[in-house]
């Protein structure tokens, strides 16, 4: 279903329509697809062939979106790299995915290229700008169609605040139907307008770009996050969408002060993790129509969604996207009983294939065509999923499961606590305990552990409230915002840190 | 993509939400899944399997919408029959496409059905009423899935304005498809109503149910049309959108006198056929906000619209929906330039695999995945498509092309016209010329020929005007309001027609 390149596609019915905005200019469907006509003529002429991996180490700019569907054109597969990771990381991804073009930025990115591929014998490395736009542009019909191929559109490595990186294999279709069904569910008007960003080498900024070409809408994008800049684009320059972590809105909320959000922001789409109370409720009361999500590399970005326009809070559940099956179910695969916590499973047509170079049987993260998620959710009676946590995460003290996230929301509302983070730490009598990780806000008085203590046991069970409370400077985030909690234990605590 | 049947899908995600209003009750997704289910075990228990064609004798009626979902959760296959065809043209199409169970309505139909079956022999005749909602309830597990059954979701048999019907086959595939993208065309509100009243049994109308599936939208349901109605449900029940032919549309715009559109009413979709420039103008005068579309029944509907929201009179161009090509070619098959009129030809993953019993090769609708719609039309440099006339209705007059529905354009701007179909008659001199049969306006005095030839003369060049114009009191048009040219020459016309 829709074989040649969605943005040849798109810019053959509305080549007029803007497409993009960036660095204060606009493109257009036609305009763009010329560049990349011209660009996939210039990786073809680099050697670039169906089926190829090519990695990219961009922030968000236009050659990267150029460089996405000029690849969709040769039939080239994008591999899209953290530019926060270590060479050595970039490298286990360089040999994994089987990347032999690596298409870098400038500055520092060049230099993290450099070093990369040093390490990567058999990688060539090309500066992204230095690729030849006077090339011929490439048409249609030379190109292998991509329906004959099994080449993914893109591979993506999740987020690894868990284990090894595994490689994402997600097709054409996977993505079609994500963009599909995620504009079944949040609806399409024609001057959708979103603002983009979270990193494009993360599927929430893929995605956006992938819709915005798919429905012929416009996108705006950021070169990097700057709550300062979010606030501007949005007051000023007709965004209709953003999508954010919660930490985002979180800034975004405290850097535009008092200001309430202006009625043409239709959907502040939140998701990569859970989203506090409390910053939901002052996310309400700033008018941000908070649409909460919980989305995955796995399955192209959105799985279940609840609209701003619906009522309910942080806990209330999400409503699945149109195709997609949740089923949750118990340590040995067995489904539960409505309203019992479980591992969420998920099923649809936006499911990745499976990682590259997993072996096929049983322990895989596919079996019958079911994701395991390992993280963890209940369905209501509607079928709506409320998520508790990463399953890996998960602390299991005493023969009780503990949440991280609930006891950091807990903590979230202390006025002194800026940011906070939970893991389990080894305890004799308990097996694991919860230990926390605060961050105190600048110009407040420093509360002791008692105190902490205290406020907890205020608003959690006793076995969720933490053993220890460790004062921090700041906590360890991934690129797109993500608390790292196995990072925590790693940390050097301050030394005022209350211990006991 | 999407395997399971559209209805349990939507009813998984979004029970709650409204799915159709009818005859003043509505039924929301959930319960109109539950009901479904029990239809679709009753229509098993009577022997419906995967892959068999079952035939509708129905009006617009929640009875139709049931069996049209019961029958893809069956994986079988939905044959819509038309209810104003005899019975020999029923039975030619129960006959051409296999069925051998009809479901038909009461009164009228039930006497239609009834002589039908008995020139069917091996055809069962069921009345829809009478099919038991209490058999235990179809669950998904039991159902052979569609994804592996080549049935198309249905057959509609094109409207026969010229030639002998043939019936189209159109996969789930091609209806989703064609919802994606009109979809993505047009928008998708939550708040969307679209009033149908269109025939159910015409691609326009089906097209409509499908789409509110997929997207979780309302639909209203008129049992025929009739223009009071339509005016009621635009200004009383919230309706954002309706499809009519252009002929539907001149009589809303007659029946509801000075009163301007409604607000909420964002979009008025008019196909079928040309729309000529008067009641264009007039229906933008009473704040209508007119889509113009060309559809086919071949491509699950809509292949180019132009959204209300564009600019641009009645001949400005229509945009192809995402994943539409276009060509226009000369009688060899061979492209012609851009603005050169020609042979429509559409390629799009909406349009069929085919007609039911065409045989294979050259001469056949479909050549390399294109589809020859034998409709005449040009594209500008935009790629936007200019839509003439239906090449079977093409005049060749002294080898100038005249097409009548330009000719019926001009005489409908006469004031004592109320409605008007062209054709073209032998002529010893030039081969072909037209004749025009016409419908006098209530009350107004009637033209002479002469007099009408002159009010052409000053609009058409000499080659156009007709050798003759045939006073009747209507015209010949099938269910959808089509205009039957074919049958204009059959018809009696009045003594007082003048004839020179």
């Amino acid at each position: 279903m829709l074989n040649a390149p969605w943005l040849f596609e798109r810019a053959a019915v509305t080549p007029d329509r803007a497409a993009l905005h960036v660095d204060g200019a606009t493109l257009r469907f036609g305009a763009l697809a010329l560049r990349v006509r011209h660009l996939a003529a210039a990786l073809r002429a680099r050697g670039v062939r169906c089926g190829d991996v090519v990695a990219v180490l961009l922030e968000n700019e236009l050659r990267f979106v150029e460089i996405l569907h000029a690849l969709d054109a040769c039939g080239a597969t994008l591999l899209p790299l953290n530019v926060r990771l270590s060479p050595r990381e970039l490298c286990f991804q360089l040999g994994d995915s089987g990347a032999r073009l690596l298409l870098h930025g400038s500055e520092a990115l060049a230099e993290t290229a450099a070093v990369t591929a040093r390490m990567a014998p058999g990688v060539e490395r090309v500066s992204a700008d230095a690729l030849d736009d006077t090339t011929a542009p490439i048409h249609l019909e030379p190109l292998a169609p991509r329906a004959g191929t099994a080449a993914p559109l893109a591979i993506l490595y999740t987020s690894g605040t868990t284990g090894r990186p595994r490689g994402a294999c997600l097709s054409r279709d996977n993505f079609l139907w994500s963009a599909v069904s995620a504009s079944m569910h949040l609806g399409v008007h024609r001057d959708d307008h979103w603002l983009a960003c979270l990193p494009l080498f993360h599927v929430g900024g893929l995605s956006i770009l992938l819709r915005g070409v798919l429905c012929g809408t416009s996108t705006l994008l950021h070169r990097r996050f700057d709550a300062d800049a979010v606030n501007r684009s949005i007051d000023t320059e007709r965004v209709t969408h953003v999508s954010l972590t919660a930490t985002m809105l979180q800034r975004v909320l405290e850097a535009r002060g008092g200001r309430d959000a202006p009625a043409h922001l239709r959907c502040a789409l939140i998701g990569g993790g859970p989203c506090s109370r409390e910053i939901f409720e002052r996310a309400r009361a700033r008018r941000f129509p908070i649409a909460l999500t919980y989305g995955l590399t796995e399955a192209a970005s959105q799985v279940a969604t609840r609209p701003a326009c619906e009522e309910g809070g942080p806990d209330a559940g999400l409503t699945p996207l149109l195709g997609t099956e949740l089923r949750i179910v118990d340590a040995r695969g067995a489904p539960v009983p409505t309203g019992v916590e479980g591992e969420i499973w998920v099923k649809s047509p936006s499911v990745m294939s499976g990682y590259i170079r997993e072996p096929e049987g049983e322990g895989t993260s596919l079996r019958d065509g079911w994701l395991r998620t390992g993280d963890m959710g209940a369905l209501d009676a509607e079928g709506r999923l409320r998520v508790f946590d990463r399953r890996s995460d998960l602390i299991i003290s005493g023969g009780e499961n503990v949440y991280p996230a609930e006891v950091e929301a807990a903590l979230r509302e202390h006025p002194a606590i800026a940011d906070v983070g939970v893991t389990g730490v080894d305890d004799d009598e308990y097996g694991r305990r919860p230990a926390a990780w605060w961050v105190p806000r600048p110009g407040a008085d420093a509360p002791s552990a008692r105190e902490l203590r205290a406020f907890c046991r205020e608003r959690l069970a006793g076995y969720k409230v933490p053993l220890a409370f460790y004062r921090a400077t700041s906590l360890p985030r991934n690129a797109a915002g993500k608390l790292q909690r196995h990072r925590l234990l790693e940390m050097q605590h301050d030394d005022h840190g209350a211990n006991e």
